[in-house]
């Protein structure tokens, strides 16, 4: 069975958007993974359809309630109890790509996304969902995520990429960003691609590669470059700004 | 003149896609913003209407060409020089939260999206691009970054969260995380709202959600915490991992 995504959400109609053209639209349209989108609505219990409710405490903005989310939870992971329950929460855990070359490897994912001010706390101590956050901002809700998600999963897809790309060699697959790129012309607006790379000298490709990466790392992430090496870089916050200005 | 996203990209058909729907989808009807896809192919010169080559140095997939990109970049330029150029790209310096606030108080952005191997690397130095990452994963190219980033952009805009939400105690916003929510029904699987949001008492409810705040980001992302308190939090990887079990 192929990879499949369950996303439960308000907003169904816009799945699978983007991921229907390029690389993950041929990847759907060839059966290499199948887009379900499940509206969170149909399991309100009310006749106009209530799935949120107001903060308890006070505050502005509405809470999905956690009673309507449990039972479309539950209808996912009845049809599907194989596949991971992740929540698309700026409070989760960051993604990393080790998590998305996981769930590549599986068989899907069931993607809850919220909207409004959130979830109600309950519905994470209540069934197996694990919080994932997809960087540091906020959405408007979390189709957006789960749309990126899915993009980074069907990629690595056997098949998918095809003979274009492994994958292997990308930024973070090593630890690392990945090194900079260069193609034809030779020679623009001055600029000439870096000598080693026409040498035809593989080694020292090779070589000069591996050093980009890790200078680039040093100067850009020094947070990544921290985990890699297991050594603190002094001022990361100001390291980086300075590449920003 | 309201907020303009100029976006550079191969598959101009993913715009607004997502956006058009829900509140982005509001605003973008009522004219809150306007979305103004331009297609990187216009600006190739040659009958193929080729946008890239093979890799300098030999390796995997294509990368784009600097010339074509210089091209498309300088129309978009040249359209409206008051807009920040932004390529999404994961050697770029991750987006934060203060940085879109940033972009959403100006007249826009113009954002370079990449899609196979990434760009000719003499673009960034022959012009004035600022390099984002949208966290630490490797999609199929930058149209689904920048769909988040607008997402996150278009919902700070004025009027378009309207009362709703301020926005300002949200995740990040403050340096920590935002505090759970709860909502009715108060007792829910024998699971019952927190007794001190229910007290009315808007100090001691103040208290507590400052409180959670605190302590979930600490547990949760002491990365986060570390920026916010100056205290370095040990074995931060080793917390992270010990949620997501």
């Amino acid at each position: 069975m192929s990879f499949t995504a369950q996303i439960l959400t308000l907003y169904p109609e816009m799945f699978p958007g983007p991921l229907g053209v390029s690389l993950a639209g041929r990847a759907l349209a060839e059966g290499k993974w199948a887009c379900d989108p499940i509206h969170i609505r149909d399991f309100a219990t009310d006749k106009h359809r209530t799935v949120d409710d107001t903060p308890a405490g006070g505050g502005a903005g509405m809470v999905l309630r956690a009673d309507i989310l449990a039972k479309a939870v539950d209808h996912a992971l009845e049809r599907r109890p194989d596949l991971p329950v992740l929540a698309m929460t700026p409070r989760g855990v960051p993604i990393t790509q080790a998590r998305v070359r996981q769930l590549a490897e599986g068989p899907g994912a069931t993607i809850l996304c919220g909207r409004f001010e959130g979830f109600d706390e309950r519905i994470f101590d209540a069934r197996p969902i694990e919080q994932v956050s997809m960087g540091d901002i906020i959405l408007s809700g979390g189709e957006m995520g789960a749309l990126l998600l899915l993009d980074a999963c069907v990629r690595l897809l056997p098949g998918v990429m095809g003979a274009a790309s492994s994958g292997v060699e990308e930024s973070f697959e090593t630890g690392l960003l990945e090194y900079p790129h260069y193609t034809r012309p030779v020679e623009w607006e001055g600029r000439t691609i870096p000598q080693v790379l026409r040498s035809g000298d593989h080694a020292k490709i090779a070589a000069w590669r591996k050093q980009r990466a890790v200078d680039d790392t040093r100067l850009r992430r020094p947070d990544l470059w921290e985990r890699h090496s297991g050594v603190r870089v002094q001022s990361p916050s100001g390291a980086q700004r300075d590449l920003k200005d």
